[in-house]
């Protein structure tokens, strides 16, 4: 087979790729809408087909149950933290970045596709072992890069050595997820206008003591 | 009619209201075990028959709705958050307090009934406004019983009079929201052995600041 011959065929293969990818996100985008508006339970593959306007047949093609679209979903969670992660890592110091993340989950939901099906996810986690096997890969990344930060902050003298980071580091998940969930459930309490001052109290629980306490 | 002929009807109402009762409390059992299974999307009212062993008929006289079962389910999660209250409350200071309510949260699931199921709740909540209703009084009293001994609190020394007591008061609560939901995620963090650990930080988050900053 000449190079020639082989030219059109790898174009094409392109194209499906796009296509195929496109046809991906917007049935994820879908999904997301549903899983959002009526939850895990209440989204059956039937509403996600509706909303993506595509036959059951196509869909199916994509994405062989429900499981595997939340594992999509949550694949594409990954980024979103990452990139919050990102900015905690590129800030001068912890306390700075701590206070610009906190303002980023509470406020700009924007940035964290996720956000407002992270409740929905987790609860159904709990109980379903191929979403947690799914899921847990992403949180063990979220840990992992936290991790490199609190390290770096108390080489720099702002965590307190006489923390445990692994505690301090699965405390600050729940935090962060305790108060996201709170910001969903809670619209009226503000919590982005308080954000400042949660990152303070945080702050105040990891620096070193004065006392060397 | 005479005190004797209303007697018998006295018991008879007593002995009915004790089967009420107790049919209740059949029928909320085992919707507590269909949710913590199924979740709430998941489990049909049917589901709920099979597992109480009731015909849909009875049970609809006692509850009309999946909604109203979750809301005597939250309703009965006001009797655990009041006594978990009642053990910060009656400790000696509030960091003793802080430790067994933490301790309490983390490992001693048989005390909070509704600690399984807490997730799902509040990740349906967030959508549902008929459950939202039911939740918000239970959420609000469990507040204003933790504001009451934060201000005690404050006034014996323990919380520095520099902290909002409002945005602490939200805080304390995501935090446990964020960690009970981790503790049934991951199991295999131990946050029971870690409670005193993590009552410790908390500890630190809210203690005065020796030099008033």
């Amino acid at each position: 087979m000449s190079e020639v011959a082989e030219e059109p065929a790898r174009d094409s293969t392109a194209a499906q790729q796009d296509h195929r990818a496109e046809q991906r996100r917007r049935i994820i985008a879908a999904a997301i809408t549903c899983f959002i508006r009526d939850g895990f339970h209440g989204s059956s593959m039937q509403k996600i087909c509706a909303e993506a306007g595509m036959s059951p047949g196509a869909l199916y093609r994509y994405f062989p149950s429900k499981e595997s679209l939340i594992g999509a979903i949550v694949e594409g969670e990954r980024a979103d933290r990452a990139r919050v992660l990102d900015v905690l890592q590129g800030a001068p110091t912890f306390a700075e970045g701590l206070a610009e993340v906190m303002e980023m989950l509470l406020s700009d939901t924007s940035q964290i596709a996720c956000a407002a099906l992270g409740p929905e996810v987790m609860a159904e986690a709990i109980r379903n072992e191929k979403l947690r096997d799914a899921l847990e890969p992403v949180e063990q990344e979220t840990r992992d890069l936290l991790m490199r930060t609190l390290h770096t902050a108390r080489a720099n003298g702002e965590i307190d050595p006489a923390l445990d980071l692994d505690t301090l580091n699965m405390l600050l998940n729940a935090i962060g997820d305790g108060l996201m969930l709170h910001n969903l459930l809670h619209p009226e309490w503000d919590l982005s206008g308080r954000s400042g001052e949660i990152s303070g109290m945080i702050r105040r629980m990891i620096r070193p003591a004065p006392d060397g306490a």
